[in-house]
């Protein structure tokens, strides 16, 4: 193959943007979104159709155990390993267009085009489509990836129901996604993911892609405050054991521990509660929730030792009880160097403006990068918004990422 | 009548004890409380023994239409006007056994040993009971004596329901407390109220009686700082318009603020919440009350005017916006000062430890103080505690303030 003529290869925009309409079709929200839950009827339509447009260039699709699609285009050595590309097409209640959809769409998209030009890679592609990323319907999330990955056990999943008490494996089989083959990892050589930032730092930076490097660490802890209720009217200030003082003080400190972590350290206070919760009376306990970040897993265990040391610390001139429970843990996830050395080689050849990011989201790739060679590719949303009907990308900007897909493509395949 | 004689006079310890626990062997709870709630068969069984109690030693009782209940003793000119003492008999669903229920029951102890000694004062004297102070079945609380004083009106009352949907006014039918007297004010010499302090300043400053200068001033607001709802994951701290991080700012200054205006200022937040309240996500909103409270009306104006210019000035930095809803505003009440000079005298006289004392929590008596010349008498209770089973006072404090109303009342009454 001529690398001058794979080199000034582009996808087709147009067709991009109408598989993208076409799909947004199944599940339309009167507000322009999407409403396409996994395993939900409209899902199926959602993949027949994908389907459709696959087989008219020659996929061969497969279903495994937990309802992950893969869809292959065989290789001039078909006996290599693959590469995958793909993400999801389900969606949130009240979900965009854009997240998951895109990254299937586009691979799509990157294969229509190569099938245009009669080229055929060395090795196999598989476009895949994981079940249930949202963890809308069933929870948690991401449980198609999961348990390929061997990090979730499909019979819990199995067991797992939606708000109507339909199971997973019941939901599995209503909708024709239940596969034959046993849902587990095998050998490939790469995995891409092409997806919506769902953040704001491209669109602030005006860069039109990210080079992902990885995911964020996370930890979630609630932490329960606890002191004396008392009336508000007769107890002097001095005298209280109040534990919204307490955390007053605890936050504060937590948010400037925080930021001396530098601008990948980010701290979320989401939910906080007082018990009891009366305008008169001073709460004998405040709990609140904390989700600390960091792409670097040394810097959010030290970061969060830190935090926890100073809730417990905090506590002590306001004569409170601190109570730290440990709500989830989930390890900073580092992509591939090959993978991100392509991804960054493309949007070079490609004359995009790209910058280096982390995933501030969890992804199907974060699982996946636990069994074989993985990294991400983001475009803009606009405003940061996404896991909303408002979530939006320029149309130049999606085609941008699937022409950085499609050259990572070839130049991993090689 | 001999004066020396008179300043002898002490009333019953043992019996006024059993009163106490007489009366809260009527809606006892397991845990040593009582739950006797306004105008229920529980509140007609505790007024009938009260009743029952009063007839013994000639009280004439008459219920008004709201189902305050007047019990009153002749003196020797019966055309004066009387002094009032009393409280209420209702309680919280799970209450303690002296909220209110002292109140009357000391009343009831004072002109038992009055009339143990054959004395009639100078004028007559009503002890009342008021409907439904705690406010624990029918909102608003302090409903009995709000309409006496012409501070709320009785159709509105009547019209409230308690959680089952029964109505006050088929309450006051049911429980056989609807008066045919109208409820409004009448002239009076003195009102006296003798009550726990529900707070903890008599006990840590060892003193047994709190002469009671008036009540707070309080005012309620809800404050709604509002931003930008995003990812816990994607978006820099820098570019959040997070409303916790601007609550945890604002409250900080808050509490310092109150802090200048002394050990007399109060500020409570009591309710918190977040929109939405998950841990991965930025609140869009944050939602707080702010219970301030002042004896003097002016610090009181002056401190809740800081603290809101302090909300909205905090706000900004975080680019939030504001929204402040007042609630609730009670203005300060100062006591009538010969009232307050005659428990002062009466605690004098007993060679009791007294101190002055400014009540946190709202009673009759706040209202009661628009129409007539009244004051408040406070002992002690364990650890502050109120509205709550394990409320305590010691029996020699109980005995000590009902000595100081029967003194206050004989130097009234001249």
């Amino acid at each position: 193959m001529n690398t001058i003529y794979l080199n000034s290869l582009r996808i087709n925009s147009s067709r991009l943007c109408q598989f993208i309409r076409d799909m947004a079709q199944i599940g339309a929200t009167p507000n322009g979104g999407c409403n396409r839950q996994a395993l939900t009827d409209l899902d199926r339509q959602g993949r027949a159709l994908f389907l459709d447009w696959c087989e008219a260039i020659g996929g061969q699709p497969r279903l495994d155990s937990m309802g992950n699609l893969f869809v292959r285009f065989r290789g001039d050595n078909d006996a290599l390993d693959p590469i995958l590309m793909g993400s999801h097409l389900d969606t949130q209640p009240t979900g965009g267009k854009y997240d998951g959809v895109y990254g299937v769409l586009a691979a799509l998209e990157v294969m229509t085009t190569l099938a245009d030009s009669n080229i055929t890679l060395p090795r196999p592609v598989e476009i895949v489509v994981w079940s249930n990323e949202e963890g809308a319907r069933f929870s948690p999330a991401m449980s198609g990836s999961g348990v390929f990955a061997g990090k979730l056990k499909q019979a819990d999943i199995y067991r797992s129901s939606d708000d109507d008490g339909v199971s997973y494996l019941d939901a599995l089989t209503r909708s024709q996604q239940l596969g034959t083959i046993p849902c587990q990892a095998f050998p490939f050589k790469a995995a891409l993911e092409l997806h919506i930032e769902q953040g704001p730092i491209l669109e602030a930076q005006r860069k039109t892609i990210g080079v992902v490097s990885g995911v964020q660490g996370m930890n979630w802890y609630q932490i329960t405050l606890s002191g004396a209720s008392v009336h508000a009217g007769p107890t002097p200030m001095q005298m209280r054991q109040d534990p919204v003082q307490g955390m007053v003080n605890v936050l504060s400190q937590l948010f400037s521990k925080t930021a001396e972590y530098g601008e990948a350290a980010r701290l979320t206070v989401g939910k906080i509660a007082t018990h009891p919760s009366s305008p008169n009376t001073v709460p004998e306990r405040v709990t609140f929730t904390l989700d600390v970040r960091h792409p670097d897993q040394a810097c959010l265990d030290a970061l969060s030792q830190a935090l926890l040391t100073l809730c417990q610390r905090a506590a002590e001139p306001h004569r409170l009880s601190c109570d730290i429970e440990v709500l989830w843990q989930s390890p900073a996830v580092a992509f591939d160097s090959p993978c991100i050395a392509a991804i960054q080689t493309a949007a070079d050849q490609l004359a995009l403006d790209s910058m280096p990011i982390v995933s501030g989201a969890g992804h199907d790739s974060v699982y996946l990068s636990g069994v074989g060679p993985t990294a991400m590719i983001f475009v803009p949303c606009k405003d940061g918004i996404s896991h909303n009907e408002k979530e939006h990308t320029e149309p130049a900007q999606l085609v941008a990422g699937a022409n950085v897909l499609l050259h990572s493509l070839i130049q991993l395949s090689a």
